[in-house]
């Protein structure tokens, strides 16, 4: 069974570490905090002293970092990833980066004999811990083929997107229905409010027709019970929304929706960012109403 | 069994008012154009000269109609179901208005007895051929427990929502998630063309995460088919959205994803109107990609 390192231990990556572990692979890993790296380690995992040091004992490295600067100083910095895997090693990163990063760590890895795989999930922290996450990849067919028995661990649905970067690409996407369903379950929420009907049971009713959506079953009942503890904080929709702006614009395509959750996003996160994405809805405010 | 009228045989009203034939229910059908009243009217219902001689041989009459003007014309002018109904009759209106004509209509009811519900429904054409709406209803817990046995001939999820106008408000609020929605969901499908990657590959991976819908699951379907004929015509999702900047404003909320899919439909009829509401998407246009 191929030893797995695991850089990146926090809510997500540390729940999925588990998982590898759980299913027999030998695991390796590293954190920059020792959260996550702790239980682990007591769980049955070793560590290293660096990204090359894991990577050199290791068959295949899983990265789930909070953005593309992280990655790219793991992966290709001083004692990165890149000088301790050897050819014919596999390098997946599960994190969400601008795909254009994505295709430059696939080629400058692909140039020493290592396969790549972008990798990034939809799901949350609940998706990591029950091991539900979407899973969408960028990458050769032989590299998916690869890191497929190690994905069907960690969530119930693993598509090959395309080549590398095109995993990234499908998590923006991702990010831009995810943000604009929330504003638009939020603003649908505050209008009842604010028109004196109860939000619950208009969520109730809108779940059995075609507004039916996994965020307005969670997030609306997160906005009915105004709990918004993360989850995945309001800061990090914030930076997909500004990958998914630079891709848009790189593509020439105008996306009006996109840009919207971009503002709302970068206002919530003027106020408080450490909020969860689905609180969105504090952006709304309801007047006290006057048919209550 | 009470004798069911049915004012209103269109794409969503014929298929209703079958299924409460089918299920044993006396029925006797109006509508403006001889469609659907033809076919009912082989399958054994009767009809009557105008709404008032239908409503006086009924004990509950429906109306499915496409505005407030056609419902309020309908009900409360000459010949109106107002004047045909007995005191205790039930009176539904299936139809999505506003939800201030809904509250008048009710109110005028109740001064002459009858017993009024706004219930319109999410689901679409094919819902309704399927019995499988969502029915959101106002009125008085009296009057709901009276229509609901025939609700659920017609939907799976029938909700009181509240008293007299709440139904209409939810149904507001769920055109407000359905056409956010498209918009997000063209949005995503149009930047993964952009950027080269299959979008039906995104859509797969889409529905097994945070992102999936109803709406992702068949219009983004639709939308990879190029398939906008109606279902659900373009205008008539414009006149939800005018509905519901009316509410917004009336309830004192600044709603900007309910402005932007208001602005877009508008710009979506003012070149064709009878596409579906799910032609959001060509408003849209995908430069050639350069990373096909």
């Amino acid at each position: 069974m191929m030893t797995v390192g695991w850089i990146g231990t926090g809510n997500m990556g540390g729940p999925m570490a588990g998982h590898l572990m759980r299913a027999g692979y030998p695991l390796v890993v590293l954190n920059r905090a020792s959260a996550g790296v702790t239980e682990l380690i007591a769980a049955g995992a070793r560590t290293a002293a660096n990204p090359r040091a894991l990577a050199a004992g290791c068959d295949a490295v899983f990265t789930m970092l909070p953005g593309t600067a992280e990655v790219e100083a793991v992966v290709l910095g001083p004692d990165g990833v890149r000088g301790g895997l050897k050819t014919g090693g596999l390098f997946v990163d599960m994190s969400s980066i601008a795909p254009a990063a994505s295709r430059r760590i696939a080629a400058e890895l692909a140039a020493g004999g290592i396969d790549a795989l972008d990798a990034p999930v939809s799901g949350g922290e609940q998706g990591a811990i029950e091991a539900s996450l979407a899973i969408m990849a960028g990458g050769t067919e032989a590299a998916f083929a690869r890191a497929l028995p190690l994905f069907e661990k960690l969530g119930t649905r693993a598509v090959r997107i395309g080549d590398a970067g095109a995993g990234q690409v499908a998590k923006v996407c991702n990010q831009i229905v995810v943000g604009i369903t929330i504003e638009a379950v939020a603003e649908a929420l505050a209008l009842a409010e604010a028109a004196g009907v109860d939000p619950g049971k208009v969520r109730e009713a809108l779940l059995g027709g075609l507004a039916a959506s996994r965020i307005l079953e969670r997030y609306g009942a997160r906005m009915l019970a105004s709990d918004y503890a993360p989850g995945a904080r309001a800061t990090l929709h914030l930076k997909d929304m500004t990958i998914a702006a630079q891709l848009a614009a790189e593509a020439g395509v105008d996306l009006p929706g996109m840009q919207l959750a971009l503002e709302r996003y970068a206002e919530l996160v003027a106020r408080d960012g450490n909020l969860d994405h689905s609180a969105l809805r504090l952006l709304i405010a309801s007047p006290p109403s006057s048919r209550a």
